[in-house]
């Protein structure tokens, strides 16, 4: 098989001519499919449905602790519930702090406090000349979202295999005192699925920031959402290495179980060092008097231990994993060796991570839509939006039940060749 | 029976010695009673008991509108959850954003958006030279807390049995464009337990604000928390006056339902014109995807209706009434006639207010805390914790079960007298 940067004009005329037949095909099927955003499927809600019947009576509701959780107090979680955040990213129950549903609106309350108060009593960044983030692309667009509604200046890290490019993180930190923070997501990456190497949070625990203010923005988003049993990413605990390297205080690391429970009906937490816990806490008497200790509660009992967690998790990769597969194998039997993109094979996390030709990544978004098929917007993978080649695109295959993803990916496969096809003609 | 005022010194002493040789027996009990937070007793809390059970399966977490309140989505809340809403405050259900567990997070986030961002698109607060917040007070100390913490400067208001001085108010809020806000607890403040007269109410609305930045902090955290059947508190709906006043976007109106069923586990709320909510939206974006739906759809469907609601807070009045009444009845026995004391006789809400003789408030407190009664720290219900006067105390007879307000009271009664003795004394 060619590349179709190999062909010759009139092939590539004869298979575009093709593509347009099945595009339009694949058209009046007047299809519906999504695959935008890494909601879970019904079938893994179903999977903690029992977590809504573990209360069996009013007597139940007071923690392990004698707190009724019922009633206002314990601002900062319930001891039961910092345990189950100890169990899922293996740092001490001391150092975690459980928040309400929404590990995002964590993220953004810490930028938000480092904008108004400043991190831990430095200069608040909003009277500062210049703040910038570096933000590993592709990335979480969230993330970068958040940032940028606070006018912060977004500065692109290239992404590799092994985490982002650390001799460039590197630099920027240890020169730059405008650098205050960098958005990782060091296991299985949105949207490539990529993990950190121990050498990479290494390297980042070893960090010599030139601001004092500087931290790093750890979203432990997938620390236990793998696909295979077998085949399982484990990386350093960053707030251990952080210490054994002399900077405690540099990290925040921030998790939810919205896509071990429910979405968006879930605890999120933050773990970090009692320094910065305690700065933050101040702000949290201000702000809550408490979080939903009943849903707390109810996680701690529901998803208890490592092994009630693992087995659990395991369920979900199991519903998770087919489409996955069904996605990628699609990718190999239509693009495999037509030079026309690259994609990535996770073993964990809700993304797979496409590649195409430059220039082309927006064209085959549109082209997708108009045949019924949604993903996410391209460029959103990056800062600002703009993806500056025009050529990341992030799959989500797991909302959707299992024929959809087959069906999405293989009108996807035909845009990615169709607009491939326009781009080579039109050079 | 004498006012310690007009009592001759050798009175006074001998009163003196037999109130410290009560203080000396109350000390020896060793008590360990609590009247200092608006927390709910276990009894109210039981009242909402059913509302766990109200999931029977998972076919049930579909909302009315076909929504999976288990999944991601319904940014600004459920429909059947702002309908719900809609009847606790009586505006319109499109009036409403539906939060997660704390109205104080609410308001916190309001202040804290105008700082960084600005309202509706006026210069953020952080980069105005000024700004000032009028403060009804006494009242509600968190509230002057997040000014505080913003460093807004806070210019205290008196309160009358009819509100806030609307004279004061109107001339600051005319005349000064740094005042960009006033907090107020219109039914049932706090801690007077004062509801807001009409004329009150629609001279808010009508209000001609020098800032266009202005808006008035609507804390109707009392809204449906009478503690009487048939001396219930009405007062005009003030989104509807605002608009009728040609101000629609004048007000932000907060709630929750943490005293209605769970406190700190409950569902709050935002109720503006559209104009305002829109603004609001566009940060919502950016801080999160949705909130605890699952919460959401638990309360609209264990509330229901008005009547329903009604019923359910008359249980709640049951249990508080006897407190307050208990509360009540021993300040009168105690403390009526002696001039050293004046005190709140509320309809609903969550406190009593007491105003000892000047600069006793503090003495008065420290005295009981020494004998095992905690009260709220004198001069939280100030701005900057600071009374003026050293005069005003908040009781909050709802948590302890029912004998242990009648004998804090009277504890707290008995330290009323003791510290207003030795003022006269040292006079």
């Amino acid at each position: 098989m060619k590349t179709y940067q190999t062909m010759t004009r009139a092939a590539l005329l004869r298979e575009k001519e093709a593509l347009e037949q099945q595009y339009k095909e694949a058209k009046a099927l007047n299809l519906n499919l999504n695959m935008s955003r890494g909601k879970p499927s019904s079938e893994q809600l179903n999977l903690s449905a029992p977590m809504m019947n573990i209360f069996n009576g009013y007597s139940n509701l007071v923690d392990a602790a004698g707190v009724d959780c019922r009633n206002y107090g314990e601002m900062d979680g319930i001891s039961e519930c910092k345990e189950l955040v100890s169990r899922l990213v293996d740092v001490p129950s001391e150092n975690v702090i459980v928040y309400g549903n929404a590990s995002l609106t964590v993220m953004y309350d810490a930028i938000s406090r480092s904008y108004t108060h400043g991190v831990n009593g430095y200069t608040p960044w909003c009277r500062q000349e210049q703040v910038k983030f570096l933000c590993p692309a592709p990335g979480y667009d969230r993330h970068f979202k958040i940032t940028e509604y606070f006018g912060i200046d977004m500065i692109t890290i290239p992404m590799t295999e092994d985490g982002p490019d650390m001799d460039l993180v590197e630099k920027y930190v240890s020169e730059d005192p405008a650098v205050k923070g960098i958005w990782c997501v060091p296991k299985y990456s949105n949207p490539q699925g990529y993990v950190y190497s121990d050498d990479t949070v290494r390297r980042f625990a070893a960090l010599e920031p030139a601001a004092p203010d500087f931290r790093i923005y750890w979203d432990n988003a997938y620390c236990v959402h793998h696909l295979y049993e077998d085949d399982q990413a484990e990386i350093p605990e960053i707030l251990s290495e952080c210490e054994k390297a002399g900077n405690p205080d540099l990290v925040l690391e921030f998790l939810s179980t919205s896509k071990i429970t429910f979405a968006g009906a879930g605890v999120a937490a933050l773990a970090a060092s009692k320094n910065n816990l305690d700065y933050i806490r101040k702000q949290m008497t201000i702000q809550t008097i408490s979080h939903d200790k009943l849903n707390q509660l109810k996680h701690a009992r529901f998803l208890k231990d490592k092994k009630t967690i693992h087995a659990h998790m395991m369920k979900h990769a199991d519903i998770l994993r087919p489409k996955f597969e069904a996605v990628l194998d699609i990718l190999d039997e239509e693009l495999y060796g037509l030079g026309i993109g690259t994609w990535t094979t996770p073993k964990g996390g809700y993304f797979i991570s496409f590649d195409a030709v430059e220039g082309c990544a927006k064209a085959i978004v549109e082209k997708a839509k108009e045949a019924g098929v949604i993903l996410t917007e391209a460029g959103a993978t990056y800062p600002y939006g703009i993806d500056p080649k025009d050529s990341n695109i992030r799959i989500a295959p797991s909302l959707p039940p299992m024929e959809e993803p087959v069906q999405a990916a293989k009108i996807f496969a035909l845009c990615v060749k169709l607009v491939s096809v326009e781009k080579y003609l039109s050079e």
